[in-house]
């Protein structure tokens, strides 16, 4: 048995070493064989569980997909501001382990015809997700229903969150995705995400989202008089 | 003179060719030897001109940006929403010019230094130019004051309004970027930047909003049934 499972775990390994580098040096800047001379074994091992680098990307998407599903799931869930806030914490997190994609998606999609239409599909279900969000807010009294109805801030609230490590990286493209950036690029993700929604709170949810945004304006002012000193 | 001259024009020519096959295929997919040939010249002619091809996309993103100045100028004289609108939709027409950057906005910085703080610049002159048009139209009584101030709310517009051809290149590679489409990606753009705005509009104002991002519905809709047919 131990046998047949080792090629299982070399696959899941070189899985593992493909999206560390991806993510440090960004997808295009890592051949096949700078993977698989990190991991120490021969080109030709590693195109025996990968034929091509594509391979490797669609089977780190699927692994994406795998993670964000059940946080997408639980959209309907949330009743007022602070699960909101976890909910789009929990996705940012999903986001920065995949941060690769983020980095260069649309080059990723000119040259990866299989990953077109599933792209297509994930944009959709986080459109649906953030929907099922927003009107079970509203019908726990947490948000009031928007002037031009929930899907012009469903939308924007997909585009600020798919596009929110890519603007970091334009403002900042040597530090935006450092490890180390990790938990203040995911609280900058959430309360940039939940800000759009600052207008509806209710009354009950006005004090709790400022708290929290606020939270995040400190954190911001700190970095900035950190970078001036 | 007219001898004078004719460097500069060829000059200019290749930066028109350029723009052109860039917007078309992706700066990625286009060599200077490609556009040479499309224009009929020597690659040593081309070169003459641009030693590397990094000098056509840094003399390109020039023209944008002295395309874009006059715009974001501007700012400060909008004073209700029907302004509001043909700024935003002045804005996506300049980005339209040069797609090709926002097709690939992190992969080019990715491979050009230079590029690197000019674009940083140019993001900050986009979100100084989203907070004046904020606190004019407030100034105007057309907007009225956000629970969380107009910073989020001008970072947002700049997110939207930078990644929205992304987004729409996402959910339809072969099509979004089609010269084709540019009436109807710009509506969309100025629509989605602008219904940021809606919760804030006053009453006044809140009519006038929602016909002009009703307007864009309906072309949407009608989109949508043409794709179904």
């Amino acid at each position: 048995m131990a046998t047949r499972k080792a090629p299982r775990r070399t696959a899941q390994r070189i899985l593992e070493s493909s999206l560390a580098l991806f993510n440090r040096f960004g997808e295009p800047g890592v051949s096949t064989n700078a993977i698989a001379a990190d991991m120490g074994i021969s080109p030709g091992n590693l195109y025996y569980h990968f034929p091509a680098k594509d391979d490797l990307v669609n089977a780190l998407f699927l692994q994406y997909e795998q993670a964000l599903q059940p946080i997408l799931d639980a959209a309907d869930a949330v009743t007022n501001v602070e699960d909101a806030w976890f909910f789009l914490h929990s996705l940012f997190e999903a986001n920065w382990q995949y941060r690769f994609v983020f980095r260069n998606l649309n080059e990723l999609l000119s040259r990866n015809r299989h990953l077109e239409a599933r792209v297509r599909e994930w944009m959709d279900a986080l459109g649906r997700s953030m929907n099922a969000l927003l009107s079970t807010m509203q019908s726990h009294r947490a948000l009031l229903a928007p002037p031009l109805g929930w899907d012009t801030v469903g939308t924007s609230m997909v585009v600020v969150q798919v596009y929110w490590l890519s603007y970091e990286y334009v403002r900042d493209p040597r530090k935006a995705l450092e490890e180390d950036n990790a938990q203040n690029a995911a609280l900058r993700s959430a309360a940039h995400v939940l800000s759009l929604l600052a207008p509806y709170a209710t009354s009950g949810q006005q004090a709790h989202l400022r708290h929290l945004i606020d939270a995040y304006g400190v954190r911001q002012a700190e970095a900035q008089a950190n970078a001036a000193a």
